[in-house]
């Protein structure tokens, strides 16, 4: 009997070596879902139960098909993919989906399926049996956009026990189609915090989780919102973007763009902040930090308000484009001018990347340096513009922070 | 032109004096989704991407099946629903899935899509001008289950910044196939209570919302896991539940059920609620509510430990069945064997539930009448086993806690 089930799995496409129960549940899965499930050498099995349809897809990277079993399930097991967290969709005779057997995350627009591949160095960002801060959700009216938001905000273990120390700030931000759930549902900013903070390698601080998208009334917010593929096929009253589409449907960005956000965060972010939680003022207490859209947005914020932030980190994004020429008097708005007087001022500006993304941060981490402007430069070894690159260059940014 | 698209738009079904310009989206939706949309007289328009489908349904309530338009776009428009939030789904071919056009929320075991029709009594739980607490997710260890767990903490406005004052606690439960993160999305608890205290209508209160599934190493989880028709469709290999399952797919309660939570509750939360937060001890300052399962497992511990809580909310589930034969000396555990004990040691009963549901309700509250248990009774008018019942009890029940 076991021997026939053996048999009939292998038939299905298993390497020499594993067996099912080598595939392991997803950690993302819904509670009990055994699939999507994962193998020791990160190839994934994917079963979704679709009893009339013609055509069923995965699209995880490239577009897999699946292969339709007994009872109108679905399967298909793919090739290793890379560790990390990924976002994946399920293509249902054309229907852009996400799969019903995972949590859902919100990337690209909506509330996409996600797969999480065990990563050999996923200690740092695991919950462990150290001192826990906590991530509070906190709804503010903002004067700017005539609109209430929301923020995440993580205080430090021991915030609520210890009531006499302040702590300095880190405003981190989501990138592109996310919003601020991102970083401590994706992201596991929490535990990375959390377990630097229990070694002792970072300082124990505040971090402040807004959304990207702030528009006052009469703005267009599409640049912000849903027009990925999915988007823009079940949503096909959405006008196109501001400034022309490239690949994927990322937008450019116009002249204008981030200066409502910019606005609101000293207008309503920060003074909120500093009235409802127990803050360190000045510069030096402040940093600024954000992946892909919200790296551009940091820069964008904080090069222009340099007496606001002595700290800047941009993760897979920042004011030096991909392969953008550089030049220290007119780039980034011209904040590199005068390298001696920038040193002076900024304690670090950090440029992480993953290491498929191609050369661009590096170039511009070596155009900045030979302008002489200092700054760190982190790779994330062998990931995409993904949140394991993220998760990495959080864990190496906040050591750097606060440290006087 | 735009008599012609109107024309158009008539002929797709609209009701006399309607135009789509009606038609509002729904709060839920994603950033920039036009659809699903509202009419004024409640009825629903829904719409989906299925180039290549060849049935495509809405599931809310009924079955509603949706015809195919231009590019496969598939529409349908429904008949008024009942005010308040509403789970669906679409099922494309035979697979059940979340509308990929709505935010998602966790019920029934996976991530579903949810519509929210405005209620004439919206705003009690609206975001208003006043003071708002905040929501926080907090991690910790169970030594009862040897997991990591989460909970939501909602702590009131000032909680940050009064930092002498303490509160009494309410624990409050979510219901079958949701998770600790129902109250504070689809129950909108935070603004109801926001609202209540800035009204002085409730006395400030920390409110803490776990998950009810708790098993120890080798315990079943499948009572509290996905198990409803998408779940048991798509993971065929998901084991029965202990016990016979009933209608929906939801279950009988065995015998020990609940208690593992009950010996986590005392052995891990409650020490860990009080170490962290600023909590007014003794069981006077501690109360206790859940909806549904969540109010089953309310009674079951609170009856069981009448030396830790003084106030107990039934939304929708208590330890009285929706038809069970009432004998105050042996049902609920014989808790109200000794009425005039009973009374004088418990500060408040509250049974709630809404109108669509059956009396069960109302005929356990008059058994518990007759056998002299003082309690309250109130019923949300023209709802179900629904969000907006429940949003309605706490919002009658709050006001009632710890007012000494």
């Amino acid at each position: 009997m076991k021997a026939a089930l053996v048999l009939t799995v292998l038939a299905c496409g298993l390497s020499k070596g594993q067996t099912a129960d080598d595939c392991k549940p997803s950690s993302l899965n819904i509670p009990g879902a055994p699939y999507p499930c994962v193998y020791p050498d990160h190839r994934v099995a994917f079963r979704v139960a679709a009893p009339d349809a013609q055509k069923v897809q995965v699209r995880l990277g490239g577009v897999h098909e699946m292969t339709r079993g007994p009872e109108g399930l679905w399967t298909v097991t793919i090739p290793p993919q890379v560790v990390g967290f990924h976002y994946y969709s399920i293509v249902v005779d054309g229907a852009v989906i996400a799969d019903p057997a995972t949590r859902t995350f919100f990337g690209s627009g909506w509330d996409n399926s996600g797969i999480e591949i065990p990563a050999p160095d996923a200690d740092f960002y695991a919950a462990k049996d150290v001192p826990h801060g906590q991530v509070s959700q906190r709804w503010y009216y903002s004067k700017v956009t005539g609109q209430w938001r929301r923020c995440y905000v993580y205080t430090p273990p021991d915030y609520e026990t210890n009531s006499r120390i302040r702590y300095p700030v880190l405003y981190l931000l989501h990138g592109w189609g996310e919003n601020e759930q991102g970083w401590s549902t994706q992201g596991h900013m929490d535990f990375i915090l959390d377990n630097l903070i229990a070694a002792k390698k970072a300082h124990p601080m505040i971090v402040v989780m807004d959304n990207l998208n702030a528009v006052k009334p009469g703005e267009d917010p599409s640049l912000y919102t849903a027009r990925s593929i999915i988007a823009r096929r079940s949503m096909a009253d959405i006008p196109p973007p501001p400034g022309a589409a490239r690949g994927g449907g990322r937008p450019m960005f116009p002249a204008h763009w981030g200066e409502t956000f910019t606005e609101m965060m000293f207008t309503d972010l920060i003074p909120m902040v500093e009235r409802t939680y127990r803050v360190l003022p000045g510069r030096e207490n402040r940093a600024m930090a954000g992946l892909s859209m919200g790296g551009a947005q940091t820069f964008k914020t904080a090069l222009n308000h340099l007496d606001q932030f002595a700290y800047l980190g941009g993760f897979s994004g920042s004011c030096g484009g991909r392969d953008a020429t550089f030049d220290p008097k007119t780039s980034c708005d011209g904040a590199f001018a005068d390298p001696a007087a920038f040193n002076k001022k900024v304690k670090l500006v950090f440029l992480g990347i993953g290491t498929a993304e191609g050369p661009g941060t590096k170039n511009f981490s070596d155009a900045l340096t030979s302008a002489g402007i200092h700054n760190v430069y982190f790779e994330s070894p062998g990931t995409a513009h993904e949140w394991l690159t993220w998760r990495r260059c959080l864990n190496d940014f906040a050591p750097r922070l606060f440290q006087q």
